[in-house]
């Protein structure tokens, strides 16, 4: 087992840095609390006498040898970037559980034949930067680097240079690392495992993800002196479709979900009826032909509310992936690793994105969850028990020997 | 008659501080490109042999003297201040127009018994500081001056410390000075007057104004983990409030006008349930009971969504002003000049409010409009020709001097 004491520490002291203003983390990719998470985890990763490469995308490999340096090494990991008001424990908790798995074995004498590589990968979360998972998704070749550099943040810095700027963008080609087998731990930001008091999720599947911006455009004109006929009011056609997007998430309950957390109302004056917004709609479901499906009848119904109250319509599509089917092989590994720790687990799909969505499609792939506190994530307030991190970590552990073959 | 290509020649030469994106004007209150059209105007008006005064709300009052100095003045003008992307005549052709009758009656020998003073009113617009007509409204009595000057812009900078900055928080108390009659020329900002072919409109009326900030309370929560029937979705909340503050405005048709012009939303991230908004309806009638009657409506449906959204409600006025009737008196003086000069002309209520609502108040008041191309404003594409602009100042000049006493 691990050192969970170890492990709960590792958590607070990264927490320290990028603080929320309500006891999470504002530690968003790119900027200089990312670079201080990142200084720490690399000190942190040579104490426990890893080599740490960086490769163009800024992704962290921490590499401990293996007996048989020339094989194929197995993986684990997850990102250090938080949300704008995000927890302590996203993607956190799957990077340092691999720190604190390396730590223990060194303490326990383990020699693995395989090398195992702790990842820290860059830009998982997407607020700044879209898309979500994106130094995952150009390490497996979904993405070419040369247009991951050029994504823009809302102030209109480009994703390289600010890579540069906080100097991470390292000498190795993104994506050349082989991978025996990746195991990513996460916390489920879903209610399920709580409820059902299961200690640890065995993730079998992960939701498709479809993120469609769009764009209206009416006319701009004052509020008191326009007659309701003349306007082109851009926000009434975003409370439409707002609303359109929910009840096409409803009526595919439970296999599906979507909503706008995304919006930009131009010029935003009290007394304008606006006359463009821009937001993102995000649509997921398990089921690929639902996925298709939502975005028909949003695509359908966009068009009539645009057409009905004289706006200009586009719609772009900024992030997307086909729901995922883990390695069953990788899975049976975490499922074994769960029953011989004596944890009660369930199988369970993945309702968020994970950088080891994308890497499934380079190398054998699964993932593990632990429980938090009411599904609550993306939020501050986002809360995991000591004993709920030590259990995923045990088990991570667990499966990361068996690939590694002590 | 005014000399009208002089008039026009600084209207543009005024449209060059400040300039928009696309030929319009960004001139807000108490920024730097406030203080510099202020500083032209003030020497303008020197140049035109006025004396300025500037009061502690930042009110500007050049006066021209009369033959017997101790009458109360005839007082006209408007605001140079403009929306963030506004156009180039919103409020600087009342400003302008008063200045130019000054320059025309000193350059025909013109002398009236009353002096004539042409004030240049402070944040008129409400975008930047909220409510709009906050400083003509301190003047009337309608605010203290301590309330106006706490007013918070969205960077939370102050009123009084942004007029400090720009230096002009004059030293004369606000609203001593006395005004025997106010005559105030407006663009329409409406489509009216141009669809009859009309040249001027004479305001008998001004709309009552509503504007109530709304604040929803949800939680912010993972967009793609957190299952539909878990979210407390604030954003969901906006949409519906949106559609409500629209079908309330259309069933009181044409009767009044509503929309929602400025949105705050938290944390505004693609993959983030919203878990705050905050934003602003915009409520308007010329009837006193519909105003009422909106509002009744808006807070019986606002507290039904947010109550099956799960969501926590606030709603607090940040503007009103109720319906307003000019002077008869004032007005019929309009109509004469109109009449006089041979301007074709009809009976109007302005949609928008007006620093001379606040006025009417205090002083015999009443306001004329010329024209714009398509009823457009608040929008960087606001137009209006160079006859309609003259038209609307030589009604002004006319009332004026008839106030005035020649
Ligand atoms: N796990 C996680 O929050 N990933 C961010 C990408 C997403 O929105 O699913
Ligand atoms: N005239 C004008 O645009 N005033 C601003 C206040 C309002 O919104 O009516």
């Amino acid at each position: 087992r691990v050192d969970g004491d170890r492990l709960w520490q590792s958590l607070m002291e990264m927490a320290q840095i990028g603080p929320g203003l309500r006891g999470g983390n504002n530690r968003q990719t790119l900027t200089d609390a990312d670079r201080q998470g990142r200084d720490l985890f690399r000190r942190w990763c040579e104490e426990a006498g890893m080599t740490v490469g960086v490769d163009s995308m800024g992704n962290m490999f921490a590499r401990h040898e293996g007996a048989e340096p020339d094989l194929d090494p197995v993986m684990t990991g997850s990102h250090l970037d938080t949300q704008p008001t995000g927890g302590k424990y996203d993607g956190v908790l799957g990077v340092l559980a691999g720190l604190e798995l390396i730590r223990s074995i060194r303490d326990q004498g383990i020699r693995t034949r395989r090398p195992i590589v702790v990842v820290n990968w860059t830009n998982e979360e997407g607020t700044r930067f879209a898309p979500a998972m994106l130094s995952s998704g150009v390490f497996a070749g979904i993405h070419t680097q040369d247009w991951a550099y050029g994504r823009k943040d809302a102030e209109g810095r480009e994703f390289g240079a600010e890579l540069d700027r906080i100097g991470y963008k390292g000498d190795e080609p993104v994506g050349q690392r082989r991978i025996h087998a990746l195991f990513e731990l996460h916390i489920e930001q879903g209610p399920i495992l709580e409820a059902e008091g299961k200690d640890i999720g065995i993730v079998t599947h992960g939701q498709g993800l479809n993120w469609l911006q769009v764009t209206l455009t009416g006319q701009e004109a004052h509020t008191g002196s326009t007659p309701m006929p003349m306007r082109r009011n851009a926000g009434l056609g975003m409370a439409r479709i707002t609303e359109l997007v929910h009840q096409i998430a409803m009526s595919h309950q439970p296999d599906a979900v979507g909503a706008i957390g995304h919006c930009d109302v131009h010029p935003n004056s009290r007394n304008i009826v606006p006359g463009k917004v821009v937001f993102t709609i995000d649509f997921r479901s398990p089921s690929f032909d639902t996925q298709t499906e939502m975005e028909r009848r949003l695509r359908e119904g966009a068009e009539g509310i645009a057409r009905e109250l004289g706006l200009g319509l586009e719609i772009e599509q900024v992030g997307h992936f086909d729901p995922v089917t883990f390695d069953p092989a990788c899975v049976d590994i975490l499922r074994r690793a769960a029953d011989d720790l004596g944890y009660s687990h369930r199988d369970i799909i993945s309702g968020a994105g994970h950088d080891a969505c994308w890497i499934n499609r380079v190398a054998p792939t699964a993932m593990v969850m632990c429980p938090c506190v009411d599904g609550l994530s993306h939020n501050e307030d986002e809360e995991i028990s000591r004993e709920w991190a030590s259990a995923g970590a045990d088990v991570l552990l667990h499966a990361v020997l068996e690939s590694a073959e002590i």
